[in-house]
């Protein structure tokens, strides 16, 4: 299957090396040209524009920051670099594995139909070891068909995948709210840690007996530990990117009139931290905004 | 091993059947006798007060609701009812398996010092099935000692435990703080819920999703369900005991000055659903709170 | 000095007659014709278009609903009807009395500048009732020259006005934090009475204690008497404006990294106002939300 | 009027003082006798306990810091020092000015009355200059005829009050309920000055355009000037009675089943900055909360 892999970052680079391995013709596009080189030596060819990586393919898959690069990229194209949008054949499928908000998947749906391509929302759970590890989650929303046609591709990226709904903004609002989870997850962390630790009770028996207590949850122990461990660089999930899904998570709440006291205080806390200099941490380092708040204040340490 | 077990409630019945199956001779008390009656006939003694209860055990165990029903069962008695304590035979143990303040589980263990007696922090994760099915999983602190001697009840009790710490509060803190974890766990599901159903998203798609893909959690399935089902009937733990632990919790951080915003959110939605009458629904029912501040009115049913 | 004025809404078409009055030759426009109709009787000229408005100004006055009308009536224009900016004489002043974003504000800066027209940021404090009774008071920021050229025009507006900074955006700024101080005390106002009330204390005693012993001030007495006697219709300022608002000065805390906890708070409650249906009402009703969490169900009546 | 007098601090010495002035022959107590003495100068008897102030009064006044304070000066009594309500003569009346709980206030009544002891809820609003200036207003609550005898008690201790139920704690109630009030706009004031401030509008331009644009209330400037000039010491009313006051009445809330957000909020704040230790600060410091948050980070210092 001949695919085009937009977005060479923290993710998409372990991916698109999954579909090469899986034995997909690919091509490739990264806006710094310097991040394809690795993969053009395992075999990828390397576009010069975004419409030149969607020309040849039956699936064009982008994987990048937020809601502006997928504008620039697909919709908009940059000086004398034509968007992907006007590249794609008919009949080819747009896999936005990118998390973005709804409204803008919205948009990319209605500029896709009228040229007769297919898209399908499809961001991604998991994070960059797992994406190296071809052990992504993917949430699929789309026109069946195109759906079936891309089993290959999720075979060859993840563990597993759900198909949520015919209409592709509903996997965004899924991973959405995922998220929203995962750093309500986070920030109940940081709180509870705080209150064990200068009470004088071991954080890391309090972790263990949670986990296998009640939620016996890798997910759980994983998070838990790198919060103890204060691993929080290299970030593969950093705060600002988890800031920027909480705000797109309440833009959906205020669409739909849905009160959320949880993303106002998870808003506050990433502020908190951006305004401290920690933007650039793993989002789970929001659990520093609590121990600051108790008056916890050894430094963060660059982590394991 | 001779045992003592003060509290026929939701838990105590079955945890108290499990140790007379296991074969460990047993006297029970509960204020309502008539509690007392089915293991009565499964035979176990039945203690007219609760120092009788405690006067031949080498452990007494006490599974009680709250501090107050602590206080006056083991240390005030009632009239014409001395309490425990009082019974209690030196060297003999009590392991006090109840959701109790921190302060409270320190006045228990000044009270039994200079009696002689052994004190253990011993409460227990699970709800009323785990408890029946010996699936609790037991937070145990105190006397290395002391522990040692209670192995074979933790294990007929349950399926694991953990030994945290010498002091025994440090048990019940950190029960608060697990407690504190799936009361905000299950607040961050309301919220998430109203969200995707007012999107027009399918809840149950949602959790699965989230469920497959990140937390890979019984736990988190089995909330996620009862929610989604609405089956808050009967209370496997209500809203008003979640209140209290919440409160519980607060007042622990309060004593260590650590700030956790999520106590007081969880606070306001308990007080929410005990103003308009839902105090005795199972503590998942906080995710009414958020379907009704977002407008979705569908009124509660009794749950099978 | 002539003036044209753009937009006859709740604040608009009283602040226009005030000009008229104080001898001023006025020139109106709005975009729903009729509602030109009173001044046009009582000796104003009224306009085909934004941009004849503007065209004979030495100060043109715009109150609008927001950013979407100010950019649209200033800016853009309607087909077939010129924008504002395209009318408007060099050296001329556009005040900017709508409550609008920061954003919008430097945009209209950046937009006069080239043309040389003169911009200031002026929206008013103030109730429909005060702009009628020219007891508004004006929020000037801009170029000191055009501030001073104005005077004649504050004070036919208003009982005072302060210059806060050279900067026009300054004055939206500081009037997004007067409205984020209002809503805070409308939400204080809405939870103290619902535990007042709920005590069976009486809720005027209270006001009044809280006014004479401690704020006296007149706008704590007429917004807790408006609660007090429900008069949340006609909405002098409506809960989606106040929403529009906080989300407004949420936007700008996100630009300065200042995490504001009661603008999550206070989005909350007006979400779920408007969920419900109230988002017409007076912003003071969102002393309603509080009430209804604490199960005083009382349904809202038309207030006088 | 023969008046007993108890509780030598902040508040209370200049009360007594005041009373002295009016004439009133006065005994006063304090537990740290050092703080009778200038008093003694101008004129006051001393008393050796509790019961020996209440002794000859017709009127017994107490200024207390919290519950506790007056339980053991009002009920228990010290170690060879009788309390007050063995001291005081049937028919008198004991008028508790302290700020303390509905619960408390609920004790005393129901230990005056089998006396035949008069008692009246008498909270009092202002800070210890108001105090020293007469200019308190009283909140006063119990039987009429109680009331009216104390009227030239209140006249001499401030510049007016309001008389709120028969019932006393009615006006504990509202008390805190002021008192929340007053939190509620401190905390406002610490987010909209770190918005403003980091925006570089000029805080107090900020502050005077709130004031005379919208609240017109010599408090609101008041306060906002002491969190501009950070005139945190020494404390008119410290952080740590703020936050017991906070907590007071989120313990009424609690009774009522009232959601109050508000006072999650403000119970993080004042943990937050007692954490770091600054609970002997005054409580306008709370702002300084908000300016950390935002990465302000200029150190308090000792205030004018």
């Amino acid at each position: 299957m001949k695919i085009g892999f937009i977005g060479m970052g923290h993710m998409g680079e372990d991916m698109a090396r999954n579909l090469l391995r899986a034995g997909h013709p690919l091509t490739i596009y990264n806006r710094t040209r310097s991040k394809t080189e690795a993969l053009r030596r395992e075999g990828a060819a390397v576009a010069d524009s975004p419409a030149q990586a969607a020309a040849a393919a039956e699936v064009l898959i982008t994987m990048l920051a937020d809601d502006d690069a997928v504008r620039d990229i697909v919709l908009s194209g940059y000086p004398g670099q034509p968007p992907a949008i006007d590249g794609l054949p008919r009949e080819a499928i747009h896999m936005c594995t990118s998390t973005i908000s709804v409204a803008m998947s919205r948009e990319l749906e209605a500029a896709h139909q009228p040229r007769g391509q297919q898209y399908l929302g499809s961001p991604v759970l998991g994070r960059p070891e797992a994406a190296a590890q071809r052990q992504l989650w993917l949430i699929v929303a789309g026109p069946q068909a195109a759906v079936e046609r891309c089993r290959p591709i999720f075979d060859a990226l993840g563990r597993g995948f759900s198909v949520v709904a015919p209409d592709p903004w509903k996997a965004n609002l899924v991973k959405l709210g995922v998220n929203f989870m995962l750093a309500s997850l986070l920030e109940s962390f940081g709180e509870a840690f705080a209150l064990v630790e200068k009470a004088g009770v071991d954080v890391r028996q309090f972790l263990q007996v949670m986990n296998d207590g009640t939620f016996r949850s890798p997910l759980v122990e994983n998070y838990g530990n790198k919060i103890i461990e204060k691993s929080y660089e290299p970030a593969g999930f950093s705060m600002r990117l988890g800031f920027k899904d909480i705000r797109l998570a309440l833009q959906s709440a205020i669409e739909e009139n849905v009160p959320m006291p949880l993303t106002g205080l998870l808003s506050d806390h990433y502020l908190n931290a951006i305004a401290h200099g920690h933007g650039d941490l793993d989002w789970s380092a929001i659990a520093e905004v609590s121990r600051q708040a108790a008056g916890l204040s050894q430094p963060l340490r660059a982590g394991g």
